[in-house]
């Protein structure tokens, strides 16, 4: 063993909910992500780094059983690499609180390098259990939206609970992802806050066959079955006034051209899906500014293909 | 006009919901349905013609405006050819109270045939306006996931609501359904009366997962994620105490290899989809004898491809 130093993984930023489906979708982008650094640590523990230079990074504990990528490693480590301890170094590229994955990029990313450095050759589906530990000290549940498209890639369909089974659904190359990200905290705990824990039985017939509309449309390619599904009925009302400017970033987006656009899994982040990269550019300066100027809020924006791999060696 | 005396049309059985797609999806079958035959009526009106010689006909009105048939096509006429009057004349393959979506096929059965008779070449889209006014007849509000398979043929999804949009889902070819009909009536609206109005987001996100992966499996002919999806944890559960031996006919199937099996439409009809037709035979039997010895009811079975065409003249 030992016969690296240090492994290094990208885990990308993940979108979940995808507008229709809450706690089930999720998919992976190119554009940013987690740097994940795991090295030896020569006492039998795992030990946090602190994250630099980054804001609020205060909130997020450098104690690793307490830490979304310690307590994957120690769970591993435990079970497989008793005695052996792990340092690691994370570089978020993906801003905290920001409903982009960060949370599951940072355990997706720490497994992942980890299973290379200590040579445990475990599959993803063992990973993902241990992904799922980490996601829990984030969310406080075992949510597999953003954890299971950071591990595999492409567009995920899990259900919820605590063994994921993870479909991997077939997309059109050509779509592409808008993703604005407003300079503000959500918390996830307080995105949940906001939603109702009972909906209508005629509102989960209307949200279920967009969904079922724009995963049609996903498998064959369709376009306008994409645009038809993508459209949120049940979580977006609920949590749009928790992003100040939503509405008008949205609206900013439609005009854009875009096919559809809704909150990135608890927001405050925006995404939207076009069919060409003209639009998205044109739809991520107009969101920005509509950020601006509706929501008095800086923004920053990715365009970017669904990302086919998920956490690997760059 | 009246280059014809009569038109006749055979308007298929529909499966509605299809185990996850609660009033959203449907689809139709070969093996059995309604024949409606249309013919010219001297006076300015339309008449049905008395259900012969099959069991609890009283029940369905002769009065046109109160008909299934009728009320699509006084509308139709009133649109398209006042002052002219026709005659409807139906024989029911499909047994009254079923959940095979008997209602559906007469409306569809007779707004397509007389699309033809009348020479008004209406579209799909159109005639599907007429025949919801048909199934709101029968079932107290426009429901359109039996009337979009009968008169689209194939896998259908369709948005709960008055101006339904039909989206044509792709599925394999050799997906085989079994369909059993034990010998009793349930009415759609007692049928209804046993749901919740509301449930739990969290059953929603649970349902709506095994509906994304019905429908990838259905896209892609993965005959696994066909499997895992077809199951029902909303709707079934509620209705399977009105069909007596619902549980063991669903046992019966399940030990037969079906790929699922759940409630027809509002029931008490049951359907399962299986791979091939030697489990489709072998399931129909062990359906058949399980409604006899646990539920005491006679049944009569069907096996059928899922039907390509809508009501066509035959």
């Amino acid at each position: 063993m030992k016969t690296q130093k240090s492994v290094t993984v990208f885990a990308p930023a993940t979108v979940a909910n995808v507008a229709v489906g809450f706690d089930i979708l999720g998919f992976a982008i190119d554009a940013v992500g987690d740097t994940v650094t795991v090295s030896w640590n020569d006492q039998a523990e795992v030990i946090i780094e602190p994250l630099d230079g980054i804001e609020n990074a205060g909130s997020i504990s450098t104690i690793a059983s307490k830490n979304t990528a310690g307590l994957p490693l120690i769970k591993m480590l435990a079970d497989h690499r008793p005695g052996f301890g792990l340092k690691v170094k994370i570089t978020k590229g993906i801003p905290l609180g920001s409903g982009m994955g960060g949370s599951a990029a940072s355990a997706v990313g720490a497994v992942v390098a980890a299973n290379i450095l200590l040579g445990t050759n475990l599959s993803r589906e063992q990973l993902l259990t241990y992904a799922l530990e980490g996601e829990a000290v984030a969310s406080g549940s075992k949510h597999s939206d953003n954890i299971a498209p950071c591990l595999y890639g492409g567009l995920t369909l899990t259900r919820p609970g605590d063994e994921p089974d993870v479909i991997s659904i077939p997309y059109p190359s050509e779509l592409y992802c808008v993703l604005v990200h407003p300079s503000m905290v959500l918390n996830t705990k307080d995105a949940r806050a906001v939603l109702k824990k009972e909906i209508t039985l005629k509102s989960h017939s209307e949200q279920a066959a967009r969904l079922a509309a724009f995963i049609t449309g996903c498998c064959t390619s369709d376009f306008k079955l994409i645009q038809k599904g993508l459209e949120d009925i049940l979580i977006e009302p609920a949590r749009a006034p928790l992003i100040p400017g939503f509405y008008e970033v949205k609206k900013a987006a439609m005009g854009a051209g875009v096919l559809g656009c809704s909150i990135s899994g608890a927001g405050p982040s925006v995404f939207a899906f076009t069919q060409n990269l003209e639009i998205a550019n044109r739809a991520k300066e107009a969101m920005i500014l509509a950020f601006q100027r509706s929501g008095s809020l800086a923004a920053q924006g990715w365009i970017s293909p669904i990302r086919k791999k998920g956490a690997t060696q760059p």
